[in-house]
């Protein structure tokens, strides 16, 4: 699949961003000013004032509080979508109608005929689609990959994946299913990632409330481990969990019949003190320390693509199949049984 | 629970080995120069001529063909049974009622009823009974313990342990619950080792025969993944395969709401090299060599508690708690479904 | 010192690029597009072409041969001084005069002499001059130094810095003392900021050709220990060699009365590979990979301290002090003996 | 050189211990049981009620006050001397004389007269002499040794090797140059075991009452660099201090043309925690802890070869080397200059 390459020759691709949160404030001061390709032409933010107070700080000079009309600008020529999760899809979709090249958080979508529409709407709109799985564009698990890839470690065999937040959300806005929705997306996509060619076949979960038991009967799940079964034989491990006390920590593992790979580092920086305590390091506390260079670098690459009308690296389908494990873990929680991607039933 | 010191005071105590195989030559080794407070005072193994090659390699005047003689020789404070997994439980039973301290190799058992008759002979011939979860003395799983223990990392909710041996054992002897009953059954241990207190209620697994797919049809499975619900909510992952190409690799992880402990090193020494193509470090071969110290450990320490009247720190109970889990394992890969180790049908 | 604010409120500050090297290169770039306080208003440099082809790239209006045009720009705010060792404290003392501010690569001067020239010109004029010790804006350099001069591990007593280039540089263009005076710069700066407040007092090195024993008759030194004692009584060591075949090794360490640490980190990637021949992991090659964000860090710190008139962070009086040790190891070479920092014999 | 094997074939060989204090211990231990050929025959320190103290706790029939006594029984194969250190070339003169293969402590003698009279007297009587530089024995350092001598990091450039001990030993008996003699002796012949086949040619110190400053005026050092020149080109740092806050601090460097090698690793185990502080783990206190194995090694060594006529792995010849660097290392802080080890005044 190809698109056609957007933007104006010799011009920034004009961006606008969707969504003036945590995220989205950080992707638009990669696009003001980390990515030289890129420019950030709009901001659009349906909360009050939210999308002026970005704009006017990183010098844009369109702060709107309404999505669609950012959607309706012919000078937009692509769009990073930073909203809350449940929104994703139709904005997608919306987007890519409108004709934009389309830049979308993950999760991309939290059901499976949502991920379809929003597949569907870009290739038809003939326009990029690329999701934020990030890790994809850190430097440790993109050369762990790479390995795989070249058979370095020969046919992987067991695999793992962790999330591990450095503390607890405001429990409020967390809907049941976000520890695999939202969390653990990242780790089911980490683990096709590092088992590049290989699809799941199956998927078995165990979760709990551990953090926060008070939150249980709302069904807020807070630790989870999930069991995935790939079509080449590997099992893979994905786990996560909502407030680690010592910081943010995203590890990876993938063994193989000719070697194994280990990825991450919870370490803030390279300094290691020595006292009567014995050893002592500091770790990283937020994930835009931890992926600050993998965020700019998958914007970048994004810009990149989409003006030379090259396929996204992670593309809609990505975003499906992970999504596949996602819902697989949750039916699995249901069911409390083995759940097959095939037999994986719509909720 | 105690037990009656054994031995002569003022002398070492008189330990028979039973079985002189790899791991029973080491300890063999150990009881005659590594252990102040322990002789070896005879061997036995029924293998033509085994028993007295290690005999007369390690000066030990009494060699025996026959286990039963061992056993008989009031002479013999104490025994440690090295034989295959499957004479173990009789073998115990026999030791204790000849009313011999009895060091056994694990498993100790491979069915819950042998394991019942193994611990009910030991308390009622009020002899101390310890199992080779040599884990339990190495150095850094033992901090690990303690830290848990005094609550250093709060209440523990994900854990880790796995062990990947350095190459595939010759598969003929391998029956089809090796990776569980025997290789697994270490880190049935260790998670219950780092989770003190708590017991698995729930376990499900996944297992193929991913290193030799050519045994597959004789039920030779070689990598697995066990997930284990504790009683505490911990949800625990054990994980095995039978050929690391890079060494033998046993690591432990205990993550809680106050801290996270990693423990395992595959490094041989504390030598590292740069070179050319980068950074590299040697790593350890043979278990002997990892878990030297520990070997010696526990040995040493069942000689003190066996010539003191202390119980062991290691105990048929918990041999029992391992077994569980590995046979709630076998059972989950016979159903492809989650086990409570409650509802375990003996097999 | 206090410096009077530069450029326009309002206005990204006007920097004009002096050298159009590998380094100044890297500056351009930052300028352009890393530091938004910032713009890249004008590119110099003498060799035909250079400047023009690096001021298309980045789209920098402004190419000029003549460093003296540059200067007289009243457009012009600040120059980045990027040209070879040599001409900088001359560059430095024209700029100053034409009231620009100054950020400087090191080494500032070669001679005292010209260190003093550098310095009072900057006075003079009322304008910062900030010199290019990347090392102090790398994030464990910085930690580390903070943690000394907070107290945390007490009085410095031994100290480590070294610098090993990935390959040597072409020996032509090196000059007899470049170790000393380009190279271990670096480190002597370093020594400086880890043991804050403290000065060096005495000075003794030796060096050798043992990388290209050829170029010894013609002065040129490769290799090189120096040992430096400060007026706090702490002893320290400073290392280099033009040519690690694993790649680019900075690293520091500092001893004291309450504890240690540690810096420096020559792996590329969290990534770490276990294999037949071990474990293994990638090294870092070229020094802007390993001091990529200190660079940029640098130069946007001085971009910050001249908009808001604040004495830069790294003086001509810091790249004076640095220079005195670099002076006394030459003269410790030339005289094999040790060389008081007061003694000190101008060349 | 090849020396008579000592011992009665078919029987351990018979050690006596002379000196029973905290290393002598040690040693006495691992005769008693750690060390399969040898047994501890004797035990002799001039103390009251030192030698037999030791002697009863480890079952040793043979306890002295009169240490000539142990050196004339003619049932004594061997010694062992770890007597205070300026003792140790009389005793070693004294028992090769006697006709027993000596082990002795580092270091050998504190003058080259001594040292050699402790040589001729051992090559005359043509018994065994081992000096205890147990380093060599570590499994890491001899690991970089074998490297090196097989080429593997091409030609040493630069060394380094560190001694830090875990703190100030009571400064009473420290003598004014306990740093060089008894300690950095031990770096010294470190760096010849790390640059095998080359010898040291010049020397310079810097030292200081860093940590006791108040007993700066008895001639008391407690903190050292010393740079070594090396015949090969190379050039070694040795580095000491007498009091470590986070422990036993002992590691290693070797950089060559074709490679660096790293050891040392001051962990207690591989126990690593992580907590609301960042990362931790636990330093090596004591260095029977880190050289446990170092020390019982060397001695099993030594009993190896003296049973069979081998000559020790490290002679009186390489004591009197590492001595020649501590002497050169003195002058060099009595003159304040670089001392050549063919110069070197015998004090």
């Amino acid at each position: 699949m190809t698109t056609l390459p957007a933007g104006t020759p010799g011009q920034p691709l004009a961006v606008g961003l969707v969504g003036a949160g945590r995220m989205g404030s950080f992707h638009a001061e990669s696009l003001a000013h980390r990515i030289p390709g890129a420019r950030l032409a709009a901001v659009a933010d349906p909360a009050p004032g939210a999308a002026q107070r970005l704009a006017d700080r990183l010098g844009c000079p369109n702060a709107l509080t309404d999505i669609g009309e950012l959607l309706a600008d012919p000078q937009i020529d692509a769009v990073v979508i930073a909203t809350p999760a449940r929104t994703h899809a139709d904005l997608v979709e919306a987007a890519a109608r409108a004709g934009k090249a389309v830049y979308c958080e993950k999760p991309m979508a939290v059901t499976l005929a949502d991920a379809d529409r929003a597949i569907t709407a870009a290739h038809q709109a003939g326009v990029a689609l690329q999701v934020g799985f990030n890790r994809r564009y850190d430097a440790g698990f993109r050369a762990a990959h790479e390995k795989v890839a070249s058979g370095a470690i020969g046919t992987p065999q067991l695999l793992r994946s962790l999330t591990r937040d450095p503390k607890l959300a405001d429990p409020a806005p967390i809907r049941p299913w976000t520890i695999f929705l939202e969390t653990l997306i990242h780790d089911f996509d980490t683990l096709r990632y590092l088992n590049p060619g290989a699809e799941p076949v199956e998927v078995f979960a165990m979760a709990d409330a551990l953090v926060r038991p008070d939150f249980k009967d709302r069904g807020l799940l807070d630790t989870a481990v999930v069991t995935v079964r790939f079509d080449n034989g590997a099992i893979a491990t994905a786990e996560a969990n909502f407030q680690a006390v010592y910081g943010y920590d995203v590890r990876g593992e993938v063994f193989g019949s000719a070697g194994m790979l280990t990825m991450g580092d919870v370490r803030r920086t390279h300094l290691t003190s020595y006292g009567p305590d014995g050893i002592a390091a500091e770790c990283v506390t937020y994930d835009q320390d931890l992926f600050h260079d993998a965020y700019v670098a998958e914007l970048a690459d994004f810009t990149t693509r989409v003006r030379t009308g090259t396929t996204p690296a992670v593309t809609g389908e990505d975003a499906r199949a992970a999504l596949s494990i996602a819902l697989a873990a949750v039916q699995s929680i249901t069911t409390n049984s083995p759940v097959l991607i095939d037999e994986l039933k719509e909720q």
